[in-house]
């Protein structure tokens, strides 16, 4: 079976059980579904920086669904087999004031938009990141009454943005409700583990999916097998956080890696924030050492070569 | 100018900027220092699982140093290169009652001793790691009286844990003294971001370097550049912690991960811990979308197939 579905017209924007399902799916069955970039549309290849700060967050994140899996019951694990993916042609990037991890860094409205190609996307006028097509957003709908915001992922998974849920992957995500209603969208070009303004190169999309179901295995949390397209190689620049603190150390890391970089590149400190956000990833180095734990943030040092 | 140094006889377990340096070295000097396992000795390639209750912790992670570099002054950044490693024959990773970031699931003491080979370390009958040699404690002198603790890393570098600080990698250390006071040990054959268990593969070390220095240039926190050969390549599994606090969601994807080890291979939970605390890499996927953040943990499925 082979199902096309176009995002407009087939998105919601809020995690809810009671959304009517747009298609019945049987297990085994491949779709391919069809996503709308992060903003639903607020924003286009010629949107300027200030119209990030009127952006309605009740619009943002629209997924395509729900679909209804046939058989699928409270208990039960869903698999996902991302097959394939095809992105825009264009994407954006920006710091939204009051969001993302640096927020008290970044409080002005900072865009970019990047032409997308099928290896890399350009950023920044001539730095261009690699094309590592993920899906930002995909879950069930909890079995809890709705509606749940569709910005924090969940134990349904939901806005997880990992980075390694794209080609190649299978994710397992736990099945709440009769059906499971699974929804995914938030398509993005490229994204660091971190995710460090809050976007990616956010995209439309297009994803070849295959569901699986196995009765009685619905995992805690979600997890995955990752593609080995999803690895990082090179050498890195690799910054650090040091502190009893995740989040302070994430944020010191991030600081400390965003420094480096306008130092190396002279680029815009906004900038090398973006860069940071869709290409540096956020590693624990360690998380025992007490009471002082290390997150180091790291860049592949071909990026800076420009 | 090429200076070797045994371990025995010239370390320290405490930072102080007051301990008499071991030997001066001039910036563009290699070195070559010999490091003793983090028990210090306590532990053998013979010990049992009981000799980790009794463990003396002042005599934990003993380094070897402390090297005074010439010229060397509080603001110059210290730029060492780790040019060739080799590890001891044998090394311990374990599970030390009260220690380690699953330290109330595992009460009890647990040891393995791995057979350390050029490429492989075999942590359990029949499963083996990849040998990747690093540095776990490097640094310098704080400039506050001492002595601290060896345990928590700190701005002068330490006890950081960062599995990229091995062969190939040049790390930036601020210097806070005059002569900058290097010391280094703790060596790893293997660890995983996180070093959950709070053990790598800990063994003997020989380490060769290079010492560089930058007048001026102290960076906030230490920062590197990493090898290539420090990545990881392959197929993973990737299991997810979700919710507001970093080091709940660490806690959370390092169980969930033990568990599906544990289901898919029928190791014993303790050995699951230790495998992913000398293999698998904890990575913060999203750190942004509020209230929840996403942390996951990857190993190389590889390690699985037995």
């Amino acid at each position: 079976m082979h199902i096309t579905r176009t995002g407009a017209g087939a998105t919601h924007t809020a995690w809810d059980r009671t959304i009517e399902p747009i298609a019945e799916v049987e297990p085994g069955a491949e779709l391919t579904v069809e996503t709308l970039e992060s903003s639903g549309g607020q924003l286009t290849a010629g949107s300027a920086a200030a119209e990030l700060t009127g952006l309605d967050f009740g619009r943002i994140n629209p997924v395509t669904g729900p679909f209804r899996i046939a058989g699928a019951r409270p208990g039960d694990a869903l698999v996902v087999d991302i097959l394939e993916m095809a992105t825009g042609s264009w994407g954006w990037t920006g710091c939204i004031p009051g969001f993302g991890l640096l927020a008290e860094d970044f409080p002005e409205p900072h865009l970019r938009i990047s032409k997308i190609g099928p290896d890399s996307a350009e950023l920044l006028p001539g730095l261009s990141v690699p094309v590592l097509p993920m899906v930002g957003t995909i879950g069930t709908a909890p079995p809890e009454d709705g509606p749940h915001s569709m910005v924090p992922p969940r134990r349904w998974g939901g806005n997880m943005d990992i980075r390694h849920v794209g080609p190649g992957a299978r994710l397992v995500l736990p099945v709440g409700v009769e059906g499971a209603l699974l929804s995914l969208g938030d398509v993005h070009a490229a994204m660091g583990d971190g995710e460090v303004s809050g976007t990616g190169v956010e995209t439309d999309g297009t994803v070849r999916l295959r569901i699986g179901l196995r009765p009685g295995e619905a995992p805690a949390t979600p997890f995955l097998e990752t593609s080995e397209r999803a690895q990082r190689t090179g050498r890195a620049l690799a910054t650090t956080g040091i502190g009893p603190d995740l989040m302070a150390a994430s944020k010191e890391a991030t600081r400390a890696l965003i420094e480096e970089v306008v130092r190396r590149t002279g680029l815009a400190a906004e900038d090398a924030y973006l860069l940071a956000s869709v290409a540096a990833d956020l590693k624990i180095s360690e998380v025992v050492d007490v009471p002082n734990w290390v997150v180091s943030a790291h860049l592949q040092l071909s990026l800076l070569d420009g």
